[in-house]
């Protein structure tokens, strides 16, 4: 059994801050018994692709750096396994990067966001070059962490490979809300709890999903303000929501069964009927 | 703009009966303004796989026979696009088999299940071969039809698959309930719903989805009945709930605009970035 947790917090501060709010948070979720904390995306500042500024390119760290040294004191202290994010520079490259940190403060690995968006308000296509990496699990010491970011969640592919490649659960630290002309009802939230509990599903994993939240202005913004929408949420292995936050900052906690997966696998057994050598995404309709 | 409709019907009674109840069906729903309709999966009658029995090899039929024959006029009388679903007798081989007649009384193609799931009371591996063919859309005069069957809706796989290849909806009959020994709370149900949603936000396609329905006995099956649950269902190309039966007989009716898949595509510009060089699905876990 092990206990994961989901840190739904707000971020639009300055970096010193924001390190210290999720390093206070980490350590509340360590003190309720988590075992794995995870992070929303971008957490140590205000979601800079708001607009497109080449001053934030300051922002990006290389790995090891600050960030990576602070994190990692913190996920030792705390003795849990840490999932953060990070804007991180690597030669002359910038990616939008998770970094997975474990109980005993060490770099279990690294994941540059496969899929990067690209829509008014959240510009991530001028800061984050693509995953340049293999879609795979991070192994640490609680198992092999399917981490993936934010965009990648509307992507099946991507939750697949994770899965055929060994991972024990999905993860994806996520920014998303609305800006003030959306209008949509709600759609686009239950949409995006929808499709991620399908790879829950699908593969039979559990699903830790952690989003930022509240509102952050930028008046220099074409958008001017993005409302992040909260509403993290972590999946059983058969996609039933386990525990979900409303649209407040809060941390999350589920207890979960690894063997789960093996149990749902049986009573679900698509794995044993997939046929791969049917399917078809032609490389040409993207590459 | 398509009026769709899902016929969620009785199917456990004598095939001559069957024949004739699915006709009166379609012609209600036709004079109700029905384009394009859908009958669930295996509906000339009850559902055999419930049991083993090498009698019911004699239920199989070549195309053409004697239901294409007339499922053919009703489609034609009725002036619709028909999507039926038979137990097919092909060479030395048996298929489950979805049949598309448009609304000319032609064949316009079909569709031979990909995947053949294996159940207690669900043993179709004991009477299906897996599909033989690619997975491609039907072309018919109302666009062309994702036509997927039943166990297929588990696999987001054959939903990209038929969206890459140009499908305009995605169709899928079924057959799924519980038997008595399940005590799932809905879990099962729920799942259902959300994995093909899922299929629909992905591939910003609507999705037509058709269950029998009705208690169904077979004292000499292991299982001793299945209670098929019903909850078809019809969604927009966002994924939103457009019609949704609940557990008795009924036709369900949605209007469609085929424009609205290029326009949600452009708000949700997955396909923008899809990278299939990256998703690994290794053949050796399956084949």
């Amino acid at each position: 059994m092990i206990r994961v947790s989901a840190i739904q917090q707000l971020c639009n501060m300055p970096q010193a801050q924001a390190y210290q709010h999720s390093a206070e948070l980490i350590f509340t979720a360590s003190n309720n018994g988590a075992d794995l904390v995870v992070l929303p995306e971008l957490h140590s500042g205000a979601y800079f692709p708001q607009r497109e500024d080449k001053q934030f390119f300051n922002l990006a760290q290389s790995i090891p750096g600050d960030f990576t040294k602070h994190f990692a004191s913190v996920a030792k202290r705390a003795g849990v396994v840490l999932v953060s994010s990070m804007f991180e520079k690597h030669n002359n490259k910038y990616f939008n990067t998770a970094v997975v940190f474990d109980s005993d403060g060490t770099i279990a690995g690294i994941y540059r966001k496969t899929h990067i968006p690209e829509d008014p308000g959240f510009y991530e296509k001028f800061y984050f070059a693509n995953g340049d990496g293999q879609i795979k699990p991070i192994t640490t010491s609680l198992g092999k962490l399917g981490v993936l970011v934010c965009w990648d969640q509307w992507f099946p592919e991507t939750a697949r490979t994770m899965a055929a490649r060994g991972a024990n659960m999905l993860i994806y630290p996520t920014a998303i809300g609305t800006i003030p002309e959306d209008n949509d009802n709600g759609a686009f939230l239950d949409a995006w709890i929808t499709i991620q509990r399908s790879h829950s599903i699908a593969n039979a994993l559990p699903v830790i999903s952690v989003n930022r939240v509240g509102l952050e202005e930028d008046l220099l913004s074409t958008v001017k303000s993005i409302d992040f929408w909260g509403h993290s949420f972590i999946t059983s292995a058969m996609g039933e929501l386990l525990a979900q936050a409303d649209e407040t900052p809060q941390i999350i906690y589920a207890d979960i069964k690894l063997d789960n997966t093996l149990k749902t696998r049986r009573m679900w057994p698509f794995y044993r009927d997939l046929r791969p050598s049917l399917y078809s995404l032609p490389r040409s309709i993207c590459d």
